[in-house]
């Protein structure tokens, strides 16, 4: 194996694991999908079914037991409904803090759980997909370009030097994404983004309206 | 909850255990034990009483998942022996690289755990017990001081601001913890260190070979 790949069967992800394949070939890349207590499963079931199409190794984890103290709007643990409003409108309730749907240090504890089993796996690369949008106005503040060094540094030193993280579109907009993407014919159709659960995507929750616009830019709207 | 701490059963821990008991109160104190996979369980049976005799809340993660496909040393998953030899003697066939009883990114993955439940249980400080001893020649790459640095930048950054990361130990030597240790009375006697699982430890694996040093420097002898 050459790269592991941090795959949630969203937007984001999926376009970094056909970049992993396009570079590497799908033998060389293993994909990791994380559980973490979320409502519901819709995202996990498209990593299995876009892992399958692509023909790369899947491996599962489930951290939902390291969340059952949190109070994020995204898991099961919590009461709270999941925002309908954009991340800007949110921002303007949250005084600068993360926003609700902030799972606490998720990106740097499954880029955490992705360098053990890279080092394990021999692979040398570890790929996600932050990008600048998540990050705006502190929302994600695990999807900043100053996180993705510092983990980067953490991860690179901590290894003895055996693993670098890439995190391809840090400084992209989500559009951006989408067109690299369709360059690589993403079967964006197998992809979930929606924070609900149910049959269709909602429309309206802050990754379902980042969504639809970055697929706007593109000039493709979705059914 | 003012402070996790990232609780082995050890001696090193157990010091930080007692430093942030001393400083919060036990109320105050989250402790987090973590498996992943050993060849037995006497540290995680060790973190129990002792956190027991401290009176602290006590949570407890299994992640040997993480490193099923590990060939380190140290765990079930590997049938390599492990080394009987100091870390300096282990260090002069590694040509450089961590020595094989090195658990793929232990450290970062550890804390990142403790990050996400620290945030989760509205603590805003980290303890854990790295030191210099065990960073010496890069036989443990995240034990560092480099290392500590950036994942405390990236949890600092990642948590939006709210979570530091407490290494009181990064520049001692663990004659120095122990030292520490004994003026706040920790009961070292049920601490376990040995990397063998056997009644008694040991004597020779480098961490025996460690502790037994440090408590040599102390004028102490363990039977």
């Amino acid at each position: 194996m050459k790269a592991l790949v941090l795959f949630s069967g969203g937007v984001d992800s999926t376009t970094c694991l056909a970049i992993a394949v396009d570079k590497y070939g799908k033998d060389n890349v293993l994909a990791l999908s994380i559980s973490y207590g979320q409502k519901h499963n819709k995202e996990t079931e498209a990593a299995e079914k876009i892992a399958a199409y692509y023909g790369v190794k899947l491996k599962k984890l489930d951290l939902a037991k390291i969340f059952e103290d949190s109070n994020c709007s995204l898991l099961s643990s919590s009461s709270d409904d999941i925002p309908k409003e954009s991340y800007a409108d949110q921002l303007k309730k949250t005084d600068g803090k993360p926003v609700s749907t902030y799972v606490p240090f998720r990106n740097g504890l499954f880029l955490s759980c992705a360098a053990s089993m890279a080092i394990s796996n021999g692979c040398t690369e570890i790929y996600y997909g932050i990008h600048g949008d998540d990050s705006a106005g502190n929302a994600y503040p695990d999807c900043s370009v100053e996180f993705n060094n510092a983990i980067n540094s953490a991860i690179y030193i901590g290894s003895g030097n055996m693993l670098k993280v890439n995190a391809p579109f840090v400084n992209m907009k989500k559009a951006d994404i989408v067109a690299t993407g369709l360059k690589l014919k993403v079967p964006y159709e197998m992809t979930w983004s929606c924070y609900e659960g149910n049959e269709k995507p909602c429309g309206v929750c802050g990754t379902c309206r980042d969504r639809i616009a970055a697929f706007k830019a593109n000039g493709i709207t979705e059914d």
